[in-house]
């Protein structure tokens, strides 16, 4: 975490530089809510938090910390931003702030953020979806089922439709990778896949707009995905693993603005 | 995002249900502080925020957006969280909330929570790690410079003295897989390595208390990540990729309550 300390959030944990001289700085401490988020984060690593469990009210929190409410406020939403803690409204029974199982959203949000930011490159971020998806498909051709396989299948025939928008096509597309992810069986890598495809939904969606022959290009995407489908469906993870990374190369190629990986 | 719509946080953009039948429950709306979340997320998204901009003053911001100040300093925290803004204390030229490109110790602390929390099985973590660390000891041995083969020959030094802690052998361990990672070039793959590994940091180490001939166990790590970095130094990938998969495998099998991947 970065270091914030909080000059009119100032509790009983923090600390005022009480001498003029220029070489006595301010002790640097963690803020408020960043000491909230450390106590919680130190329950949930040491197993005494679980999943499903409920966080103590919020104003009996800030006494037991001794920090103000507004200061567990924020750690708490910092935490449902990580999709670690989720509150539900009310003040009956089922009210309050519990522990959850939320990563895939977080993730996701966080990943299209830095993406839009430039913080990573796009062309790392197309390598490590070629690296991440080959994996995948590689898995899924191991491990599909049935289920996974009608799924996939499902999609295909979406972005086949003569008539789909190129916006639908994205859609179907950016699922259509994901699934593939579900598929291997690993929920981490799936989250991960999902959320690298979808950071470059926005860039992927403005080159297509921006391609003047696009019933080539989809023609192509098209016969693409059914041969990784194929290469899945039949069991073979090396072929899987090679028509994965071919069609990623090609496709980011054929659009404009997109790198090459 | 999750939706959390806050009884106490009524601003003008929130709605009370007026009526006491039963069927008419509150609309469901994004919160405030989500609602200015979002506000900030299409501002980075169209490119109108970039990092090292200041966002405007947190009184202005609830102005603006018609919020609390409250609601506003909820969701800077929030996106603090995610390493996307950076709030830098004092009153002077300098003082703010700006936009931040701080994404790995954000992305360690997120997956550090969820693997705690099993929402990700501890098996599914160590599957993903061989995966996306077979390529990056691939990439480094493509793209490896004399700095970072002199900062792993570095940290197997540290590892190589006889006298070293299982704690400070654990550190050097996760220090030297992450610089493989970063040796690849790809930031977004190092950050991802680095949170892995860094999200195993605290079972690992756990395990590392449990071994009862810490001796042979040290040595036989010490000589497998010495085989890593000979095929990255020679330039050997596919070795590289090779000898990776078959360190983790074996060291998970090796360590107790640790799962074989």
């Amino acid at each position: 975490m970065v270091d914030t300390p909080n000059a009119d959030e100032v509790g009983p944990l923090s600390v005022r530089a009480a001498c003029a001289d220029a070489a006595w700085r301010p002790v640097t401490r963690a803020s408020t809510h960043e000491l909230v988020i450390d106590a919680i984060e130190d329950q949930i690593m040491s197993g005494t938090l679980t999943v499903g469990d409920l966080l103590p009210p919020e104003r009996e929190l800030a006494a037991r910390l001794q920090v103000s409410r507004a200061g567990v406020r924020e750690a708490i939403r910092v935490l449902e931003g990580h999709g670690v803690l989720r509150s539900d409204v009310g003040s009956g029974r089922g009210a309050g702030t519990f522990v959850a199982a939320l990563p895939s959203a977080a993730l996701e949000r966080f990943l299209r953020l830095h993406v839009a930011l430039s913080n990573f490159r796009i062309q790392e971020v197309v390598e490590a979806r070629i690296m991440l998806e080959q994996a995948s498909a590689a898995l899924a051709a191991e491990r599909a089922d049935a289920d996974a396989l009608a799924e996939l299948e499902r999609l295909l025939a979406v972005m086949d439709d003569p008539e789909v928008s190129r916006e639908a096509f994205n859609d179907a597309d950016t699922a259509f990778h994901v699934a593939i992810a579900r598929a291997g069986g690993n929920s981490l890598f799936s989250d991960m896949t999902g959320a690298i495809r979808g950071s470059l939904r926005v860039p992927i969606l403005a080159a297509f707009t921006k391609v003047t022959d696009w019933e080539t290009m989809v023609q192509s995407l098209r016969a693409q995905h059914r041969g990784i489908l194929e290469a899945i469906s039949s069991g073979q993870p090396e072929e899987a693993r090679r028509r994965t990374a071919e069609h990623i190369r090609s496709a980011s190629a054929a659009l404009p603005d997109m790198p090459e990986a």
